[in-house]
């Protein structure tokens, strides 16, 4: 590469690709793989590639776009921020950075209060869980299975996705407990069952465990990589009540499913279930500027004033990353984000029903609000997922395929095992659902033709 | 709080100290501790607080501004990204993201090629770690005891640092080195000694441990946080050759000290020495949107196009941080940054000289470019320091009275155990280094105050 890399340099598409493709290494990926596509531009729902192809994003990227791409007062938040200040170091008061805090304590349920901000998911659950062993004195973490918290180290331990077993050894001291996977009851037992009603599986492990050895429980109210798991009416509260009974705090990580994803402010609104610590982070400001958030309750917060915080980052509380959150609250509320995600939730719902008529391929629909995975069978009888868990190669291909046929047909798409995640901006219209919805009502067709019920 | 937080909000300097000091959880410390300076504007190497008293910033805030506040180029370079694209997935192909890649492998040493984007320097350790266990199939990692390597949980099992204390116990594999601390010789031998020569000292812990169990060895060039300790000729290639030997990989853990820091571009430049994989963030881009950089040598690179890189994170290549590094790059260049640091640096290095003669508790001066550190004493033969290792409360006394002296003179400082910090902005100029000059020479008098020898 003779090219010379400078923000004036017009580059070719090519250009950019060849540089890319040598130097850019891409996640969860080898790196020979086809070309990357390159984007240009976005607005609103839609990104467009170097020719101009434009794709409707059901992903939110990587569901973190719920004002979808290039919100205007967004990116004028961020233009002003970066006039005033754009940096000064944790140890200092600064607008954007106190005013984020003080609306977060306002806005998060039950007597959230203080907060620390990061520079993502994984290390706010870094941050949360070493504060819950700090405040109760306890090592062992309970957490889930079919989670994702995130690839720091401490973060992929509580993981319970098999991109953890590429970073084990992990941190010691968590023990699992299953999701409320009432689809495929995880215990094999039929719905309801003692698994998936939460409180008398997360008791029978404590009684092995020790109860009064655990510091935190930590789940995603709402499971979102790893299959859009939805918990049943009295899951949370159960959870909770054990917690309350044995001191155990109770972290959410509402990376994914927190600032108006499900159709609530918050996933655990929807339940009325408020945990001890609250992580936040890609729906908070979008993504726009890296950021994540640890709020945490009125008793922390007091203890924290008497105990020191062991937890740092150069970031924290970074001015432009803070006042992007700022911006991002005041538009949610602005422009009834919220109501809009469970306005056109209500269509996409409507509209998958309709799909599910048809295509026996789809086992389960599972969502609130545009927060929804289809669960994909090769028979709804027995349930046989589309493909096996974890299946790379020739075994994923089903998937692949559907994923693939809607990226040519212009809409962006993900999926994890056999379940299809349609995840949009919160901003989408009804248009834009009716459009994906007919695509997908194409696509399910790829997956309809392995059926064997 | 009955206040509003919107971005329009105009809030008294007091409504927003209260703000903080009820919301916001800071970094390290008790949430009861005096109201934090409110900062309210900063330019260049000054920053100031909304009484507009002016600070010459001898930090560079966590010695990450390089470029200094606000520079206009900067600033200008992300109003226009934020203009154009402020995130897009870290799966696609993205004009800054690649640029910085391509510039990154043309001005990083040796054969650094491919580079892996994270939102700062922790992240980046982690990735590094990880992909050495990887690429060679290997757990152990041998780490050095005055390090600080960031505050996820795999980054804390990697520091020295005693706040790794806190987050104990830590991920397993992690083998502890001393550091070449010539001054305070680890192993109590004189200077030079075999632990202080770097490769004999390494060989021997091998020997236990079994060199082929070991994936990697990391540390920074030059001991950043925990004391400023330079190598001496000869160290880091020894290290290199005890690494080549066993087919061990080096990574070097330049977050603090990249990028003109030490008046070259990389601090191992000064001794010709390439890892396989250098870790950056900070002066990066200084700080101005969080970013951190995972560069790899070719034949990692190589290893990555036939094998999955397990790494990830949704802010990973994050554009507006892309194109802040870039155009960081870029100044660097134009401007003259590192020449800048290098020439200042001649002058603080003689100032400083100048101090010793007449500040007797100064026991060593250490730098160079713009990363120096004074270790302070109180006795210069039996060399005791100022404060003990690791002292809280009283026992850090004498050096917190001489920080926030030099804080209410305009001079801000950082200090760590008995070693002072000097670590400014590298645009600074002759006069700005003249003026922090005359403050550490007032102050300094506090140190001699104790003095026994």
């Amino acid at each position: 590469m003779t090219l010379v890399a400078t923000t004036s340099a017009v580059w070719s598409g090519d250009e950019i690709r060849s540089a890319d493709r040598e130097y850019v290494i891409h996640s969860w990926s080898k790196q020979s793989g086809p070309n990357a596509k390159l984007i240009s531009g976005a607005k609103g729902s839609w990104f467009w590639d170097s020719e101009g192809k434009r794709y409707l994003d059901f992903q939110s990227q990587l569901v973190n776009m719920n004002l979808g791409h290039q919100h205007p007062r967004l990116v004028a938040a961020i233009k002003e921020q970066a006039d005033r200040l754009c940096y000064v170091g944790p140890g200092f008061a600064e607008s954007s950075r106190a005013k984020l805090a003080a609306k977060l304590a306002q806005i998060t349920p039950g007597d959230l209060t203080m907060s620390f901000f990061t520079t993502g998911g994984a290390a706010g659950n870094e941050n949360a869980v070493r504060l819950a062993r700090h405040v109760t004195g306890r090592q062992k973490i309970v957490a889930r299975y079919r989670s994702y918290h995130g690839a720091t180290a401490g973060a992929m331990s509580l993981t319970g996705d098999p991109r953890r077993w590429a970073a084990e050894p992990a941190v010691p001291g968590v023990v699992r407990m299953f999701d409320p996977y009432t689809y495929r009851c995880p215990a094999g037992h039929p719905d309801p069952c003692p698994v998936c009603t939460g409180g008398p599986h997360l008791e029978e492990i404590l009684q092995y465990e020790n109860p009064y050895e655990v510091a935190a429980v930590i789940l995603e109210p709402v499971t979102g990589t790893n299959g859009l798991i939805y918990p049943g009416e009295g899951y949370l509260q159960s959870i909770r009540d054990v917690c309350d009974k044995y001191g155990i705090l109770l972290i959410f990580d509402e990376v994914m499913a927190g600032f108006g994803r499900t159709g609530e402010l918050f996933a655990c609104d929807h339940w009325g279930v408020v945990p001890d610590i609250l992580v936040t982070a890609k729906g908070l400001n979008s993504g726009y500027v890296p950021l994540g958030a640890v709020t945490v309750s009125a008793s922390i917060s007091d203890w924290l004033r008497n105990n020191k915080f062991w937890g740092g980052l150069t970031y924290a509380g970074h001015p432009l990353a803070c006042a992007s959150g700022l911006a991002s609250l005041e538009i949610m509320e602005d422009e009834g984000v919220v109501a809009n995600a469970r306005l056109q939730g209500e269509r996409l719902d409507a509209g998958l029903r309709r799909l599910e008529q048809t295509h026996s391929s789809i086992g389960e629909i599972r969502g609130r609000g545009l927060f929804y995975g289809l669960e994909l069978v090769v028979d709804r009888r027995s349930r046989r997922p589309l493909t096996p868990f974890n299946a790379v190669g020739d075994a994923a291909l089903p998937m692949s395929r559907l994923v693939k046929a809607a990226m040519e047909r212009g809409l962006f798409l993900s999926a994890n095992n056999s379940i299809v995640r349609l995840t949009p901006p919160l901003v989408i219209t009804a248009d834009e659902i009716d459009h994906a919805l007919g695509i997908l009502d194409d696509v399910l067709t790829i997956a309809d033709s392995y059926y064997e019920g």
